[in-house]
């Protein structure tokens, strides 16, 4: 029913568009499925440098990748142009999680939807520590919130990385 | 209790050898962990070519990848080896689940799990087929038969698949 | 004198824009070199496709490299957004030379340019063959005629290629 | 004559090892040419690192690249095993030319050849300085001195360096 696979435009906040690159695809003339993975990346810290003050050299907290994933929808090719739509799913004490949609150009059905859990650390001692007040604001933003169903599966995400 | 952070290398049952890249690491002075996902996805299809007679320009069947994750337990940095070790958790009619471990040359502990399902199409219209007979018997060789507590755990994905 | 450290966009015929990606930085906290080789590459092909009729798993010449090369004038990082612009500095029976110079959105100078020759081959037996009546007409809207200067320039490349 | 063409394995004194990556591979099931830049920087910097006493992050002095070439023999692909190949061609006061064979495992002939100049810097305004004594040192170890011919050659390249 609720399915990542019916995610639409509107389910974002925020968007970025990207060029692909020619090295983006693989031998099989459709992008590298790990080039989402890249991409899903990018937009995150494209918005915690331009909209949480996050500064990546100099900021005393980072976030670090605790997990990742993503679900594969339909392929696309280079040189199509791809738009990132960004949510924040949840916002904890330290830690937050991330969903992007990829939408191609000029399409409307979603090609990829991903995300991954950032715990924000001490850049120094990389050891977690209570999220920045610029980056909570910022994050907000984002956020939404999810009805039953969708914390139904979310319940069976964390089940699974509590299990992981 | 099970987790994927005891991971071991005897829990694996093919290995190579992958040393880092310059271009691996990130301002972080780590790598990125989008690298991982590469090299997961690097192991597996040098699995499929040498193992089970894929030949991804000419084979008349090919793996499409449809969901991924990982999760990074802790960090390493460019120069080092790493040494990654694949097992199959699921061996369907045309669906194959990977996990692969992937750890630092010289170092006990797991860096990170990950893996993803490859749902195996026809190479012209991309439409799922039953897994070729080589690959099956290859990919056998690899499979894992788990226990209860693993299952449940498996379960939890499968049932955020569905959802997904 | 005439360096292509004072390249400006005017000295460009076609241009794209290009986001960067987290990736792209390295641990010196900006792009990595070899980010500029991959950004020449979509841009060449990216216009071959897009203004020559190419397409690249299907067409029965496809453009070979043979021999590439960077100048790089200064950094830059994350979340940056490029602008490629390019020209052809050579046409010949079978090759071409591109000359691409790399600029950051708002920032005058330019960043790094760099190039490389494409040899066109046939798609199945990849030997030399002339260029594609449509391939040329698209590639001469490009071709900047270079003075005495250049091509005093050009043939100190050329000599070096021819010894290469 | 002497070409970097007829390069052999004899030529170079420091060699590693890279295993290929399924994404190195593009539509045309050869490594993307861009693929040989990224080995080349990494080769160099493991030696910096291993036997100059380079640590990225934390050196007085990093090597700063102003400028990068490639020559393109013949392909090779996923997932095939490289070795590079590296020797130094020119050491200045704060620069150092380096030169990287590509050769595929099992394979005689060279696959590519290419190489980039670094300007060593201070790590903080980052403005050329004098090698640090341990990374000549390291250096002066691959240098090959050359015979008239090369230098006749290496004569080109400064000379297109110099216009460039």
């Amino acid at each position: 029913m609720s399915s990542v696979k019916s995610r639409t435009r509107s389910d974002y906040g925020y968007f970025l568009t990207y060029r692909t690159r020619w090295s983006d695809n693989d031998i099989y003339n459709h992008l590298n499925n790990v080039v989402y993975n890249i991409l899903i990346d990018s937009v995150v810290n494209s918005y915690l440098i331009t909209h949480c003050g996050m500064m990546p050299a100099a900021s005393p907290s980072i976030g670090l990748m605790v997990s990742s994933s993503c679900t594969f929808v339909s392929s696309c090719a280079f040189p199509a142009v791809l738009e990132l739509g960004l949510r924040v799913n949840k916002l904890g004490t330290s830690s937050v999680t991330y969903e992007v949609g990829i939408f191609e150009e000029g399409v409307e059905g979603v090609k990829a939807v991903g995300g991954f859990t950032h715990v924000f650390c001490d850049s120094v001692h990389r050891r977690p520590m209570r999220l920045l007040r610029a980056y909570r604001e910022g994050l907000e933003r984002l956020l939404v919130r999810t009805n039953g169903e969708e914390e139904e599966e979310e319940e069976a995400v964390r089940h699974r990385s509590a299990k992981l």
